[in-house]
């Protein structure tokens, strides 16, 4: 039993390491169609975000398949738990990124982001792909001092939002309407993904610690 | 062993009621609090989200407490997991009611919501409100046509989020860029809430009739 235990957990763990991987390359091309106006790129995005979907519903299932049949009690339990809530944080965090894409597509062939805004997106861009690439590692490698790293890239992630809100109430604000709209959209959708990655860091430093204090943190905001 | 499972159960469907209940509560002071720049109410509405908060953590722990000493199988650990999300859900809609109430305190003592979209949010509150109230009627009764009710109110909630956008883009908007964002905000906390109540009617509706298809519903926006 043990042994089919391990096995399945195995899958489990490359399900979500697979799941990162794919929110990773889709906040990185979304985050390229938005700044490059790229409306084929923004395209792909949109059409590959049903195969995380898909991912956490396969993985969702095997956990409780794995519940039901292996019964696992203490740690291996709360693995199988935090398995459960780490997918579905990525199956989050692959929305938002695919909002980005459809705020590209949408104002294709236009930039969505004006020129006073734009530095911040590519930092945003930037720190969004860093907390994907580094939720990826630590899932691959249980290292937790990347889960500090996330928790660093979020809070560049946060005043990075708020930089966001002071560039659109500055008065010498030259967006219209629509470009302010677009900016408060996109700032809320960068803000949550770092969120939800730190949600993910924090979750594994929890199964990899044992140190349950940290197993109820959430995506705060 | 079956009847402490029962009891055990049974404790956490009314500690789901509680949660929800204190949700629908947030969501209809926020409303008012923006509605009628209530600086007092909107305080209270965010000094009792940690009140929501602190039941999600505890419902966790029951239901991970409860796999680990009953081992459920079957539907009964479907349910148990169906559990987990269902906090999950309302924990975030108890956020996103304090994120209303924040916006209405940021503000104070002006309002938030500037006359030409006022009409819109007031709609908004009503239809958040319901489906509050529908998601508490339906974990209490499991009355499953009120499961219907919550996605037509959800599909309002859609309906005038898009006319928010419609209401800052038309030429004729007289709103300040303070306005444009919060109204962007707003419309997004909104239409999330509805999109969770959804997920919540879904998991119920799972529970009662045993249809597995919706079991993987979730909040898709």
């Amino acid at each position: 039993m043990r042994e089919i235990f391990e096995a399945e957990l195995r899958q489990v763990g490359d399900d979500l390491i697979e799941m990162s991987r794919l929110v990773e390359s889709a906040i990185r091309r979304a985050g390229d169609a938005l700044l490059e106006a790229d409306h084929q790129l923004a395209q792909e995005v949109i059409a590959s975000d049903h195969a995380i979907d898909r991912l956490e519903s396969e993985l969702d299932e095997r956990c409780v398949y794995l519940l039901a049949q292996q019964q696992p009690v203490a740690t291996d339990l709360r693995v199988v738990i935090s398995a459960l809530r780490i997918s579905a944080s990525l199956e989050r965090m692959g929305d938002l990124a695919r909002h980005v894409a459809e705020i590209a597509r949408g104002r294709y062939p236009a930039q969505a982001v004006p020129v006073p805004a734009r530095e911040t997106f590519v930092k945003m861009h930037g720190a969004a792909v860093h907390v994907a690439q580094r939720t990826t590692a630590l899932l691959a490698t249980r290292d937790v001092a990347l889960a500090a790293e996330v928790q660093q890239d979020d809070d560049l992630l946060d005043a990075l939002h708020q930089d966001t809100f002071a560039a659109t109430l500055d008065p010498e604000w030259p967006g219209t309407t629509q470009e302010t709209v677009d900016v408060t959209l996109l700032g809320r959708y960068y803000e949550r993904f770092g969120d939800h990655g730190v949600s993910v860091a924090r979750r594994i430093t929890f199964l990899v610690t044992g140190n349950f204090d940290d197993e109820h943190a959430r995506a705060e905001a």
